[in-house]
Parts: C-alpha cells; sequence; structure tokens
C-alpha cells in the first residue's frame, strides 16, 4: 500500500494556527490583537475580505485552498495563518465584569466544535469570558474559529493551570459559582438570582470533577427529561446562558 | 500520485447506514421499529452491549472498526449496520401530541450533527417530534445518530416534501407557528404561551425562506446581542425548546 506521507504542519500548527471560513476571517482581520502572517484567498472572497494591503495574500482557486485546511473543513474560498492571541489573565477578566455579569467555567470540554459553539454563545449573549484549564482545553485552531464565527477573537478566554484555585478567585471575586450537574436536585432556575455568576459545565459523559463541585456554591440542574442523561455540551451552555440572561 | 480508491460504499450508504458509539447503537438495539442488519464490535464493547443472540456480530479490533466508519469517527468499540426506519407522517406526529406539546421544524438545516444535536434537545426537552422536508435534510446516517446520542430511535422525525403544506397542516392542528428570526422584532418570550406550538427554525446564515415565513402565525428573536449575527442552530433549537418548556 503507498500512503502519502503525512504532515502534521500542512494545516497549521498549535503556534502557527491557520484559521477560515468567511466570519472568522473577517473577525481576526478586524481584531488589533490578532498579528496574521499570511493569507490566501479565491479572487472572489479577496474582494469580499478587505484585506489590510501590507498583508502577505496569495491568490488561490478553491481546491489549492483545500489542501491548507483539514479536509472537508468549510473555508469559504478564504485561509489565513495567524499568531496565537497573547495569554489572558483571570484577574482581568474578572475585573472586566460589571455589576452584573456571567462567566462560563469548563472543565475538560476538550472538543473545538463545542468549544467554538460556546465561544459563539458566550459572545451573543453577553458573557465577559470563558475559563478553561490549560492541560484540558484545544489549542486555538481553525475548528475553534469556525465554530466560534468570529467569537474567537472577541470573548475573553482565559487558560488557567489549576482551575480549582481559578474557582477560588472567581468566588473571591463575588461570583456564585453554579455546577450544571445533572443529577443535581435544584433547578437552575432556583440557582440563579446572583448579579454576578459563574457557570460551570464539565465535559458530557464524565461530568464535573469532585474537585471541580467542592469549589462550586451550588450545583442545578437543567429541566429535561430523564430518557436523555445530557444535553450536548454546547447546547447546555447556550440554555445556561440564556437561563442567566433572563434570570 | 497514486490514490486508494474511495468507496462511496465503505462507510454505510442512505439505504444502509452504519452507526457507531455506545449511545447511538444501545438506543437503536432498545427500539424495536430498528432493524439491525449485523454489527461489529471490540471484545470489551461487545460484552457492554448486550447484542441479541441472533445477530450476525464480528468480532473486530479498534483498528478495523475505524475502517468502517469515517476517519475520526468516535466509534466506541461498536458499529451496526441498520436500515432506516420507515417513514413517520405528519398526521402521526401531531395526533401524538397532548394538550400542551411542542414541536420543531426545521427549514433546510442540513449539517448533520446539527440535525443530531436537534434530535438530543428535542427528547431532553419532551418535545414531540421533528419536522424536516426531504430534500433539504440530511438522510439518517452514523453522524446524525452519534449526535444525537440515542434520540434518533426515540424522536418521531417527520419528512415532508412541502415544508408550507406541512406548516398548514400543523397550524389546522392547533399549533402556534413561531419562526426564529433574528431581525424579529418579538421577544421569544412574548410569543409563547399558547398550549401547542411549533419552534420553526431556518438555517444560518440564509435563516427562513419568505414562503416559510408566511407562514407562520408570529415571528421572535432570541435575546441576544448584535455582536453576533446569530447562534449556533442546534444552540438556538436548545434555548427555544427551553424557552418554550418554561413558558
Amino acid at each position: 500500500m503507498t500512503r502519502r506521507k503525512k504532515s502534521h504542519h500542512s494545516h497549521g500548527t498549535p503556534n502557527r494556527p491557520r484559521l477560515w471560513g468567511k466570519h472568522a476571517v473577517a473577525a481576526a482581520l478586524d481584531n488589533p490583537d490578532r498579528k496574521i502572517l499570511r493569507a490566501w484567498a479565491t479572487r472572489e472572497a479577496a474582494e469580499f475580505m478587505k484585506f489590510p494591503k501590507d498583508l502577505a495574500l496569495t491568490m488561490a482557486d478553491v481546491a489549492d485552498l483545500g489542501r491548507l485546511v483539514p479536509s472537508d473543513a468549510p473555508h469559504q474560498g478564504v485561509v489565513i495563518e495567524v499568531e496565537p492571541l497573547d495569554d489572558i489573565w483571570l484577574d482581568g477578566v474578572l475585573a472586566g465584569g460589571a455589576d452584573r455579569a456571567v462567566l462560563l467555567v469548563l472543565d475538560q470540554v476538550t472538543d473545538p466544535h463545542n468549544v467554538g459553539a460556546i465561544l459563539r454563545s458566550a459572545a451573543a449573549f453577553g458573557a465577559i469570558g470563558i475559563v478553561t484549564q490549560d492541560r484540558h482545553s484545544p489549542p486555538e485552531s481553525g475548528v475553534v474559529a469556525k465554530a466560534a464565527s468570529g467569537a474567537l477573537e472577541r470573548v475573553p478566554w482565559a487558560r488557567v493551570v489549576n482551575l480549582a484555585r481559578a474557582l477560588e478567585e472567581i468566588g473571591e471575586a463575588g461570583f456564585w459559582r453554579i455546577g450544571l450537574a445533572g443529577e443535581a436536585e435544584t433547578d437552575l432556575r432556583e440557582a440563579l438570582g446572583s448579579p454576578r455568576v459563574a457557570l460551570v459545565l464539565g465535559a458530557e459523559g464524565a461530568g464535573l470533577r469532585p474537585n471541580t463541585r467542592e469549589h462550586c456554591d451550588a450545583l442545578a440542574r437543567l429541566p429535561i427529561g430523564d430518557e436523555i442523561e445530557s444535553l450536548n455540551v454546547s447546547n447546555a451552555a447556550a440554555v445556561a446562558l440564556y437561563a442567566a440572561s433572563i434570570a
């Protein structure tokens, strides 16, 4: 059997991720904190995208672009290679919150589609940021950026070394920390009410780790039937953000 | 360049889809209406899965299973080949609803991950079913089933030829038809209140088609900021189902 050599560098690296799709790329171009190293686009997409004049831009056809990204990635005619955003510190995120603020904390949510969709919902509902544990979260990538539909550039994302320690800091900053847990007896609506809320979500299946639960002020459940044990984590996050927004 | 011949039959067909993942397969085994043609499993997964004794079961290792499904599909040690479920008629779904009932109608939502996640949320929030237009919706597949996490077997899914005609029938059955539209002025909460509600969602970007809108009783928006133009459609569906469940 003959195999093409598979290069892990061909679709970007964690240090130089490639982003694609019109929304994700337009948001990156709009973000003054985003360093863009180079770009490829179809002639049509290039007219649409308003690239800065000093950017290294290569005109390409759809098939060329397809080779720059994972197979089936919906690049919509445009791909850029970027530097990851600078690290954001948790205390900076917490200081940014007004009297009313919602923060999302993700415990071992590793799927990049889910994290991207959660960023998108966080932007839509005006959350002040998301917090993940560095070892158990995906790096910035084209998949995250595409699912985030621009929100990767806009929603502060703090990666912390120790989630339990971060939850202590979040509590000290006046956030009521609500852990979403299917087996909790309290309905999420009953747990909401504090002006500053941190919604803590765990991975599907495993749920919140014991040490994460112990650092929550309350555990609460979404009002779903027993037939399905849980929602997709990005759907659970969207529902929780909505519930917090109307509380 | 040497290429491996790519067979479209190697991962199942619309007439004989392959399903994978423990939740999706366990739900298929539990569904008396699901005809299972054959199965492959690791020894460990086979012990866990409780296959019926008369099923054609092939023991396989993880790598073998990987070749039965699309690359990177999280098969969790088990793959089955099945017949699609029998068609479900819309009037059957409508007749099944109690005095209080929520129905989801999808207008050109084609992504199988999204449709699967929507089925999962529909089950979680007790919706009586989903309705899609046959030409503009994905067939049953492993991707739909995995994202649905068992709900593909449990949530009635009516595929109709003409969505506008279906919306007429839904209206005649006493459902208040609410189309989700970002530019609507009414908040979804204000539009809710009828005991029988049909939530109508369009594709991301395109939104609801004009003829779909015209067959809604009300258009309403989710209370999200202007920064992001929309939620991912499965997240929007989850939020709308939640809002309907607490209305």
